[in-house]
């Protein structure tokens, strides 16, 4: 077990954690860490790219939950070098992921620091949240674009290469209308951001089931990470009118397995910097 | 202007930004960074200690303005180097603030970084907030206890000597029974975190007032950041209930001023390590 793995494991009676976000009532509440050499280095992105990727992974886990982001805290630890240029471009970043989707910066903390460390906290509204424990047997499984570019591009930047400014990794794409639209019809979800196979682990836990592929993923599409698509499972009696809402939104769909009894782990290795 | 003003100045259009916490609705979002080699020193605290302070500062927050904490979001940037045993205190320090207060531990992020890095993100409730804007003309302004514990221990920390394990600068000692017990006799209030003065020109700023000093109050006690004591403003007709409120929960109280036209500013150095 990883340490973040036994660092949660203190808190494990509490059967809210686990999930993209916590469900209180109609709120959703997610909290996720955007930090320097952990997440990104400098060199790879503008603090405007940085600022605005650190907001999209955040709302990728509300929209996942077929939530909608309303509101969001800042925890920002700025470096003691960056100018007053530098801050104005890392607001920039923030400000335009929020008038992007509609969300109230209301909040947070700013401290001086090494490195810059971002913690948002995105407060979100549902009616009806999707969670990851939902799968049934014969689900079928499914993930939405396709996968490779974000593992790509990150072994592009270790090695010094350039990457498109329109790359996942640097600028993730989320599908927040197609997924709107087919959250009744599914039985569970969450975003793709430790890789595929990992994630698939994670619906495993949460909902006891097994996967059967119908055909097979190669490793390095099943280990890429912050693809930011969307993983969900739904009943077969669904999958036209899930099909329709693709077309309709130009979304690519792999249904790519059917969950069984069992359950489901990976062995590959999970990919940390 | 310091970096973190002029960074959160790029937000300002925002009139929620500015208090201890935001309140949407009746619910009220506080956010806290509490950074190894920003807010303390490993040396300083054992791991629970770090913990512990790293809640209890953030519930601040939401007493002083008058909600009830019921939910909390981590975020803990973990070095790689720490054992289980390490993780298993860290997390006793949170679950122990936790039961304290009430709080439901609900979900966060964990992820491995050079040095501990907190985030927290508390959810209260509140049925009618007290904010840093409400001083009147000619309210009375008080703060509780004592000032200048923390800077003195702090001051012993940096010169390598020992403090007591129930120095307020370990474990702050929160006066939530009497808050919200004078919380409707009151027109604004915040916590101490920065200093009397430096705190004094945040309710200035946020009140539009000046303060007129009964008596001085020493640069020492004056610049002493992290007390956690409260920061208020009353009518001078609520002086006896507040007074006999103060007496039942053994608080001390210091009447030191009185809003009046104006503003205030303070000419002390901030104290930044």
């Amino acid at each position: 077990m990883n340490k973040e793995d036994y660092f949660i494991k203190q808190f494990s009676k509490n059967k809210i954690i686990g999930d993209d976000g916590a469900v209180i009532g109609k709120y959703v509440y997610s909290q996720d860490a955007f930090f320097e050499n952990v997440h990104f280095k400098k060199e790879w992105m503008s603090l405007k790219q940085i600022a605005y990727k650190s907001m999209i992974v955040n709302i990728s886990d509300a929209i996942v939950m077929n939530a909608i982001p309303k509101y969001a805290l800042l925890s920002v630890a700025i470096p003691k070098t960056y100018s007053n240029e530098d801050l104005k471009e890392l607001a920039k970043g923030f400000k335009k992921a929020a008038m992007q989707f509609d969300i109230e910066i209301i909040g947070g903390d700013t401290i001086s620091n090494e490195k810059l460390d971002i913690s948002i906290t995105i407060v979100s509204k549902t009616n009806k949240p999707v969670y990851r424990n939902g799968i049934k047997k014969n689900d079928l499984v499914c993930f939405t674009g396709t996968l490779g570019e974000s593992k790509r591009d990150l072994n592009r930047l270790f090695n010094n290469e350039k990457v498109s400014n329109k790359s996942k990794f640097i600028k993730p794409k989320l599908k927040q209308d197609f997924f709107y639209e087919i959250a009744p019809l599914i039985n569970a979800a969450m975003d793709i951001s430790d890789g595929l196979f990992f994630d698939l682990e994670k619906l495993s836990q949460q909902s006891k089931v097994g996967f059967e592929f119908f055909y097979e993923i190669d490793e390095f599409r099943g280990t890429s990470g912050e693809e930011y698509e969307i993983l969900f499972a739904f009943d077969e009696k669904n999958k036209n009118k899930i099909e329709e809402i693709a077309k309709k939104h130009k979304v690519k769909l792999n249904i790519f397995a059917k969950a069984k009894k069992g359950k489901y782990e990976t062995k590959a290795k999970k990919h940390h910097f």
